[in-house]
């Protein structure tokens, strides 16, 4: 149990999924959180992203989170939407506290609506066992498909003192069979002003939730949280913050890292780093492009190192560059330069390194500018994905 | 045999591939060709890409068409294009015409020079039988991985008398293992105009090769070439245009649908139909996330009436609605409305449906306009995709 002070968890099994596993959890902070938010940015937003979104815009106070698995409840209209603010009005009852201080997150099958009968029955075991359970569990009761719960846990020593933080993710693709989403929730003890804590931790989003794929479908239920509740009345500084960021983004990075090796079939974490575009939008376009590449996904699943298959998408990718001053390495081999193949046996410099579960593709594009890269996580493309992903009703 | 007047075919077996079918063919008009043509838009066009664009650029009088598979001259650089013109050289002597004369086409794999040896010792054998071969001997001289031929033959009646027309093509994605291309030419014994027959051409181009995807990958090599030699001595006048425009567009339409049906390890043709949508870019953009989603891909694959991935696909298109405008039909049956599922079983009335080979997904962005339409045909996303992509090496 790692849980920094002050925030308790309970897990129960409401039934929402399978009746031999926990499916809906609650975390509680005694005091007020500050609160940072990122979101999916389809436009049909599931209903508990919709809530969140208002709670955070009305800047309620924030002290808990209350997530379930097994429905996604989106697609689900008004009348989801009502059902979401229900589950959420029990919790609050149980617990003595506002609805309007707890965040709702939910992930699984779309377009279904709850059952209020199985969450009603679900409240009074919560109430057990709250403050008996940790992120472990809570990790556990947002996984659908996941094969294993994503967590981890930091200390770190600040000028005021020291710190704790565990980060929690749930995510294996927008996953099967019909479940969805991706998401996170970071925990803190740090006093930390809200403004400053939001843009913190946009930033490190950005450079970790951000440049992971799976599939390239983004889900209408994404969220990741940050509450950082100041139960260790430790304040951040000014000072403090770069040490600060860099922890989070380690965190943040690690957590997205098991997403993409926990990518349904995955076989690999492809890392595909571009350097030496015009600016930072045309890598993001190699980087996607590549990474979307069903042909290079399918390549580096069956260990070929097919590097014309890399060129083909970086070719289409719509950056702006000259082809001959292009190069492109695998896995620390450069085999692509000057727009032809380079010398050497490939095939068997990277026979080795093709079996590793970590692959690095580096592209540069060959302008000379400092901010022209872009690092992105992918999955690969494998005979279990399609099977996860079509076989669910034949 | 249906070639139209005046054009010639040779083929012959040179050993680019395997040694048991042609992979070298050749066609020849007597006359000089109105040339139309599109290519692809990759950054790192082949060898004969960069060829064709320089002929059609300086306006050169063209008579032939020399393609070959097993090897796509992409990526070769100056010595890809110095080997591209020499088997041109090759040709134009054989056949007492112009190197300058000839469109070069190639598929095949990526990076490889062409021996030199086997294009000579194809040259007698390709004189051997000029007029003797007919379109399907051409067809299938381009094939790589393509499991059937791709071609057709059309007759107009003009207002001066009788035109013929066939088309051939070739493509099955960007084609495994390690093959690319989709290429096609059109031949016509109109006499036309050369600049309205480009933009003619053009036209029916971005209507039907321009909307299909097997995998989203443009390859290095991608060529549609129409030419129209006049030897039925009928001209096309103003009055024959929307005719000529309206079979143009069926016939690239057929050899479209052909190159989906026969994508790798396609088991559907998704007709995505987008509508109401503010402009054609945005339905472009919502057919385009639809088509290339994987998760609809191995949906539609396992026959499953998966409406939420489609949704979700919709909402991250970046094309600009109001969610509770959009309407959903699969197969003529309506799925999604007003935010939410629709009453009724899906399942039960989808069930026989999803077994066809063609399924229609139609998709209302709720906007009321005209030019808000765009329709892509895509395939699906098998396990022998995956065979096919991936086990090469393995």
């Amino acid at each position: 149990m790692a849980l920094p002070k002050g925030f308790l968890v309970a897990s129960a099994n409401a039934g929402f999924r399978k009746q031999d596993r926990d499916d809906v959890a609650v975390l509680v902070s005694e005091t007020p959180c500050a609160v940072a938010g990122v979101f999916t940015t389809n436009v049909f937003k599931a209903a508990p992203v919709l809530e969140c979104q208002r709670l955070l815009a009305e800047g309620k106070e924030i002290h808990a989170v209350l997530v379930n698995s097994g429905q996604a409840n989106a697609c689900t209209g008004e009348e989801g939407l009502k059902r979401c603010k229900e589950s959420k009005r029990m919790m609050g009852q149980a617990l003595g506290m506002d609805a309007d201080s707890i965040l709702p997150m939910s992930t699984g099958v779309i377009g279904g609506q709850f059952n209020m009968q199985l969450w009603e029955e679900a409240m009074p075991k919560l109430m057990q066992n709250l403050g008996k359970k940790d992120e472990e569990h809570f990790t556990r009761a947002m996984m659908t498909t996941d094969a294993f719960p994503k967590f981890g846990a930091r200390t770190l020593e600040l000028s005021g003192g020291t710190v704790h933080f565990v980060g929690m993710a749930k995510g294996a693709g927008m996953i099967c069979p019909n479940m969805a989403t991706m998401l996170a929730v970071v925990l803190c003890d740090a006093k930390i002003e809200q403004g400053l804590w939001q843009k913190l931790f946009v930033q490190a989003v950005d450079v970790t939730f951000n440049r992971v794929t799976v599939d390239g479908d983004t889900s209408t239920n994404d969220t990741v949280l940050g509450l950082a509740n100041g139960a260790s009345c430790v304040e951040v500084t000014e000072a403090d913050i770069p040490q600060l960021q860099a922890m989070l983004e380690e965190m943040l990075g690690s957590l997205a890292y098991m997403l993409v090796q926990d990518g349904e079939g995955s076989t690999k974490v492809i890392h595909i780093e571009v350097h030496g575009a015009k600016n930072k939008d045309d890598a993001e376009k190699v980087a996607r492009t590549v990474g979307h590449s069903q042909l290079v996904k399918t390549a580096m699943y069956g260990r070929d190192a097919n590097w014309g298959r890399i060129v083909a998408a970086v070719g289409r990718s719509g950056a702006s560059f000259d082809g001959d001053a292009v190069r492109v390495s695998l896995c620390g081999v450069e085999i692509f330069a000057k727009g032809q193949p380079t010398e050497g046996n490939h095939d068997a410099l990277l026979e080795e390194p093709l079996k590793q579960r970590d692959v690095i593709i580096s592209i540069d594009l060959g302008h000379n500018t400092a901010e022209g890269k872009y690092t992105l996580l992918a999955s690969d493309l494998s005979h279990d994905y399609v099977s996860c992903n079509a076989d669910y009703r034949t």
